[in-house]
């Protein structure tokens, strides 16, 4: 029997099939006319989407005519530290970035260290405090405009933002927290509450918010747009992510309580090495004499899926690897060293980065323009 | 059929049966003991004690015991801003001031408009914030010790108290707030986060907590001590006081939707008089010739049970007024007078305190001792 496929922003388990989260969310794919229009007005393609990592949407196409047509639009993401962070997370960064840099327009990233913290009892605010510091810099390293750029932690920004979240709050009632997050008698009230605070940000401008995401976090985006105009605001826009899969195999999503399952954004040259190499599921024959003669399988081969969604850009070598990898000609072993090497090559460059990154955090904090208005600001 | 008995903290139908409460909440009556040894350490006698307006508790025999060991207490009570406060808002205050006198220790308010702006959709935080100043100007009225006593709004106060609220909120799930409470399905997610921000300020200071308030208010204090302890807080001492009754009549509560049920503390002396002859429910007879036959029944006649819970401190004066009306020789409308007059006293002097606050308000808030304290300080 199959896996059951669960997607919530809690848990993700089974085998994910991105088609059938479409209609089970009602969100709809980027088809190309969608992809063409938004890249007729960045200027520029993108690796994620012309791989189809970022495959689904909400409102896009209004989002690009409110940005063509003068309204205007910003970018909202976010993170959960509860763990230290992997390479899955740094996509949406990633993209983000380059949506920025080809709007130019403000961006709001919430760490979400509330809900980290009620999600479980036994965690102290001390450790959740620690991950979402090193969040902060590791998002800070991927470099975003530092005048149009805002990230806060929700305890450190309460203050500012708790009336909008009590107004938010009363327009959810428990069944439909229930029925669209799955809590149950369980749940404490703190994490029923917390919704409201992840849709407080598509509030902060009276403009269409674009949420670059992975799909798991839509429920918040279903219950924004289902009381948005009734409070006065845009209805959010989403550009949804499959997950980069689990270094294990395509089921479910890179656990930090599994470090086999993923590559950690600490994770020195030797352990990539050794992690790739010991547990990439591999596509690959069980001897070289098989594999020369079957070719491996890219459907499930994980070092061909990471090459594929995120480390190897350039399409003619993609082009290049999916057909020797399939016809034989390249082994398994070859194919994981590639990755390695992109990946290791990523990491260094986001090292040297973090490093740097102090006057970047400082800015996105408190000192940017952006930021400075920010907390002048207190929303009702 | 007898009307249902509810009471929550937001409804009270039915006639209230105050030794079933004690039976259902799982409190204890105040005895004649108990009463003895809480005057043995305040040196005085109280009306609501006597009058048994103040009448079950919880633990009241442990806060005395700290008190006079030299561990300490502190008290702590609120008041819920929706609408304009009436005379059975104030009876708590009283008390409380009457305790803090007494025990010379720090008391905390909380002004939860959080709660009462979640609790209807309609509510703006405008007029939320309108009824809680004023509210604030009504309790610093009362008197309280300005270095020793701190009140506070929860949506000013909130960047302090958030993180411990979050981690009273991982012990609390929906299957306990909803037999709590009598939350359901529709009810909204910031209520069921709210009780977290109430039971915040028994963990104020590392001594016990006494909260002196109306029995509704008991479920809050059930779920406080069910984790206290795990959390390396006391559990919560209470003494609780019944209700005023309405004018119209012993059942429920007074009711801001309702201006014939309560007298509110911007009544004039006219409006007093005129509510008082006309709404309160009488124990009289029909005609004065019955009534000087028959008597009056005082268990049911709403004049004489405010002069008794509250507005008649002597003993022997009220023992003849009992005996005079029970006899009929105190007609209804003298009744109804004496009333009048001691509603007309307080408010005056009420009225005459409350132009004067401004200072009290100001200390009380930001600047007295325990303000200025409170200001410098986050709870986790």
């Amino acid at each position: 029997m199959a896996e059951e496929l669960v997607v919530t922003p809690w848990e993700v388990k089974g085998k994910v099939d991105y088609d059938k989260l479409i209609k089970q969310f009602g969100t709809s794919p980027i088809t190309a006319e969608l992809e063409k229009s938004l890249v007729s007005v960045t200027g520029e393609d993108n690796i994620f989407l012309r791989r189809k990592l970022f495959y689904s949407h909400r409102d896009l196409d209004k989002a690009i005519a409110d940005f063509k047509g003068g309204k205007g639009i910003y970018l909202y993401t976010g993170v959960g530290p509860s763990n230290p962070m992997h390479i899955g997370h740094l996509v949406p960064f990633f993209f983000t970035k380059w949506l920025q840099e080809k709007f130019g327009v403000n961006l709001y990233i919430q760490v979400t260290d509330d809900e980290k913290f009620v999600f479980k009892r036994e965690r102290t605010l001390e450790h959740i405090t620690k991950v979402a510091d090193d969040d902060i810099r590791n998002i800070a390293a991927v470099g975003f405009d530092p005048d149009k750029t805002f990230i806060f932690k929700d305890t450190e920004y309460i203050d500012h933002i708790y009336k909008l979240a009590l107004k938010v709050s009363r327009e959810m009632n428990y069944s439909q927290v229930k029925s669209v997050f799955g809590f149950n008698n369980m749940t404490n009230v703190g994490l029923m509450f917390f919704p409201s605070l992840e849709i407080v940000p598509t509030m902060f401008e009276k403009k269409r918010c674009l949420i670059p995401d992975a799909i798991d976090q839509d429920p918040y985006w279903r219950l924004q747009r289902d009381m948005a105009e009734k409070l006065g605001y845009h209805k959010a826009a989403q550009i949804h992510s499959k997950f980069i899969p689990p270094l294990t195999g395509v089921e479910g999503k890179m656990s930090a309580s599994k470090p086999e399952t993923a590559i950690y954004l600490t994770d020195d040259e030797k352990t990539v090495k050794s992690k790739i190499m010991k547990y990439a599921f591999s596509g690959g024959q069980e001897s070289v004499e098989m594999h020369r003669k079957l070719g491996g399988n890219v459907d499930v081969d994980v070092s061909f899926l990471w090459l594929r969604d995120f480390f190897e850009p350039d399409d003619e070598k993609m082009a290049q690897i999916e057909k020797d990898y399939r016809s034989g000609k390249m082994l398994t072993g070859e194919l994981k060293q590639m990755l390695v090497d992109k990946v290791n090559a990523l990491l260094t460059k986001h090292r040297a980065n973090k490093e740097k990154a102090d006057s970047a955090i400082e800015k996105i904090k408190y000192s940017g323009k952006l930021a400075q208005k920010m907390w002048e600001t207190t929303f009702e």
